[in-house]
């Protein structure tokens, strides 16, 4: 069910919204090409029906798709996700995140905030938290992790994105970084999902291994119905038979995605592939596919690293692979204008 | 790294154990065939070679597998769970787990326990807390629901399985519940498995969609490195390319997990299937292939149900599948002793 | 496009084909529980709607299914395929095929043959013609091969079954097979199967790997489709991306198919599972599942066996194995009658 | 096994051909960057460790991958595979082939080939001999089809490739083909590969819709080691569990590829997205990917096809793609030389 206000004038909204909360309906204000819209939507139908009747501003609405606030239907406009650091996700500018797989130490974190500021990242990466298919294998720094990448990100003005696992570790991540990452292994944890909506913060989602693209935009739509709009979509590689690479990188996810939803799209390649040597001709591939951006695991010195060292670039290599991202994405830019 | 004491006194053990915890490690004691063993283990392996030098009665291994607890190495007895009402998981009977899909309202829980009761199902599953692909899916009824549940179950003297989602859950369902279920969507939420383990409560782990047997030994070595060793696994069909069914019921899942671990294996038709017509041959086959149990929906009134009416077995179909599986049962019985 | 007729009288049958094979129909008859109907298929629509105004006694159908001749819709009786030896599939006996992968030696078949004999199978098995992955790799005896399976047959009175690849071995395969093979990466070919289909004998057509249910049935259809309706559809195991196994055994496609079809379905636990340790409990499962027969590789010596030596039984496990089918199907039986 | 001469003089080579050929080993001689290099291999073992000694020109090797003659260890430069057109695949040009799914008629083709030559094809593509799920569907026009194909292009002054489903049609469809197909489902059907290996025509070798990496190259290798070297390794897609595409198009496979064998690696968008609004995104990033030439269906009017109408790009579509494709293959070329 979905109540549209098109016409509706601030009067006519606020006046209805109170008979419309009152129903157990909630309000959601997006911004759109004709400016922005409201929209009231609820749990079950319960008399909705004869809501249009109230005003010809609000027209009942049946959706199409199961995701109503993460489809075009509702919002035609591209959004635009600001950082602190001035980044912005999902507009005119390729958005680059690089880092490494775990945060290990200050000097770690500041010499990979160095080298992928240099070659055009403004998101640093880095997990504190890990989650790791043994429970024996390293869980991440916590909480001094976060303060390594936040210093070390805020010393060349990048933004932080870092993964959530537990929801008790909420209100610190949201302390030190600036988007929160939910990992494939989590697309479908909807507790979690429905508390990092309440947190109003920048979320990128990441791609389930065996998470289909309606069931990830259905995962997408448990934060945006807790009210946050700020949801990046991360194609970061499915389970199939294939075993040549850690999985497969579903390219033509960004495609559909980006004619289905109004949402960021960027791609891991690190994580697809799960080797170094992939990722630069799968980072080239996703831009000239759409992608809005890219996250990428780069480490000062992948052979020492603690974790997913195999599948991480050196900072020569992602400069040199990070030549060829711009020229390329200059030459997608020619066609969208 | 693992250090085994087979031959120490009590004393050995426990002049032993205080060195051991200072070290970092944890103590397991598990039953076997030889007695109870205990056994250390912890996240490195920082001075531990020199352990076995202390006393001719530790043993430092390197296990073969990445799930130490949940492996044969360790305990060569099969796990087997006891619950208050006197029902066994993984000892000699087959365990029946049966209910519908959701609880719905004292009545429909009423008829639905007195109907599986009555054929000899032991536990009654429901959903109070439900895991729904669409935020505007029916979420469950909550704490109301699971009072619903304890009650029917109490009146036929059934214990309760029910699903865990939020960990801010575990507390009350701890309270009604004898069985926390693990939903395939978080078999790898690290974060609630470690929760589930701290409560020491029997837990009913499913397997994910997308979860290799290895990964799902892992996710149960999560529940038992918090000390709880009362997991039982559920084969519950994996994702494939095959659209007959909602999902691949993975057979060969049950003789392969019973050749790598102690702990019970039960198996769900009706997620595998999502087709009522498939229970009866599915359940048949599970059991023959070596189930230690079967949790199925039941439904009193499946063409009512607010959640997969499709796959939930009528009363009477229930009944007449119980009596083959209960003759199949047996017959199984005579080869295994 | 189909048309059926059920009321006719044998002139009217008569009278009417000549007409319809002029429009392109061919007819194929097949036998039901109301006597033998014959149906007119055809390549496309021209005309055909007005042919039932010829005759009351031709109803012209639109099948529900793309697979019209393998479907219940047009023959609700099952389908019973009966062999020079004796052996009936799809009847009311489990039909038993074995023996090993490849054939190797007079004297290897000739114990093969009596091994398998002893302990039911009415059926042998062994490639004389083998599908390597690798050009390089042992590809089978050929009509050597064959001559040594046919000997080792007759002096146990037993069927032959063999595998089919190349179109130019059909005549000579004919000759000394009862039943045709179709592996499993031919699945989909077409070309192939249209050719055995024109042999008018019996064909064994194991699911592709990658193939659906609905598809395979197609692929079934290609066979009938040429008049062959002695087809015997193999589940084999489909590719997902679990490795523990080196198929993963579709269980549910025995009720599926069941539900669909007219056509015997039996099952190859050897090939899904890769590991003869998996082999009983795989084949008790497919028995439970309705299974009406099982094909299965036995090898007087695994150890030495030339191909897939890992997942043969050796006789005394498979004389074990069969004491517990048997029991299980004759429990099965009393169900169904 | 394989027997390889680098340092012999060609007398050398003459003399031991004649003792290898006699020990049942075959010559291949393939061009690397050294000269021709003449390698010998046989089905077994026998003998042949003892070769080396016979002459220090020849080196016993024993390869690391199963796919020999695939393998860059055999051939460390590029196959390059020239047309009687003048089209060479694998070398410096991005090749691109495109035409209709299916031939239907004279002026369809010749719309088709002026269409598909004027945005820059050298190939043109049209079933004549169709591989459909269903054998009561459209099954290609056979002969006169190729008659139409190979006169529409003529005029064009492009090269034909078409589909060989049976061995039968082989030398009429080498009568009137340059290139010959195998399509995805018969990627191992090895009675074919064969015997297109035979003919030494080249051959595009589509990968199966559940075929690894590692298979796809074996496939190749039964064409190469009949002594056919002209194989193009064509990805268009693999099955999986997401549904909004037709198949899931394994982009990593490019680079994979590339980075194990010689052979050219052609990527087909079409049957891949089996949506025509997908195939720009595709086909750039296979370009960027690194793919050395692109298969498209194309077709004048969509609406009317026989067949896949629904992923075929009308001409003003793919010129407009095309401009964007040469820019992107431009700049590629920049970084590979």
């Amino acid at each position: 069910m979905i109540v549209l206000m098109n016409s509706g004038t601030d009067n006519e909204l606020k006046e209805h919204s109170r008979f419309f909360e009152a129903s157990g309906l909630r309000a959601y204000t997006v911004s759109t090409s004709k400016g922005p819209v409201t929209t009231f939507m609820g749990p079950d139908h319960a008399g909705l029906e004869q809501l249009p009747k109230l005003s010809p501003a609000f027209q009942c609405m049946q959706p199409s798709v199961p995701y109503v606030l993460a489809s075009k239907t509702i919002k035609d406009t591209p959004t635009v996700i600001r950082l602190a650091n001035g980044t912005s996700i999902g507009g005119k500018d390729l958005v680059i995140m690089a880092g490494p797989c775990s945060v290990e130490s200050e000097s770690q974190m500041a010499e990979a905030a160095r080298a992928v500021k240099e070659s055009g990242a403004t998101v640093l990466r880095g997990g504190a938290f890990k989650p790791r298919t043994s429970p024996y294998a390293f869980q991440g720094l916590g909480l001094e992790g976060l303060k390594m990448m936040r210093n070390a990100a805020d010393r060349e003005e990048l933004a932080v994105v870092t993964e959530v696992m537990d929801p008790d570790d909420i209100p610190v991540i949201c302390e030190y970084a600036d988007i929160l990452q939910i990992g494939a292994r989590n697309c479908q944890n909807f507790a979690l999902l429905k508390k990092v909506g309440k947190t109003g913060k920048p979320v990128l989602l990441k791609r389930g291994m065996m998470t289909t693209i309606e069931e990830f935009l259905m995962a997408a739509e448990y934060i945006l119905s807790e009210g946050n709009m700020n949801v990046i979509l991360c194609e970061r590689g499915i389970r199939t038979f294939e075993t040549e690479t850690r999985n497969t990188l579903d390219i033509s996810a960004i495609p559909v995605l980006k004619s289905k939803t109004h949402l960021p799209v960027v791609v891991d390649p690190s994580h697809a592939a799960g080797n170094w040597k992939l990722i630069e001709p799968l980072a080239l591939a996703a831009v000239a596919a759409g992608a809005d951006g890219l996250i990428i695991e780069v480490h000062p010195t992948p052979e020492t690293a603690l974790c997913d060292g195999k599948q991480s670039l050196r900072p020569d290599k992602f400069a040199s692979m990070m030549e060829k991202i711009n020229q390329l994405y200059s030459m997608m830019a020619t066609h969208r204008s």
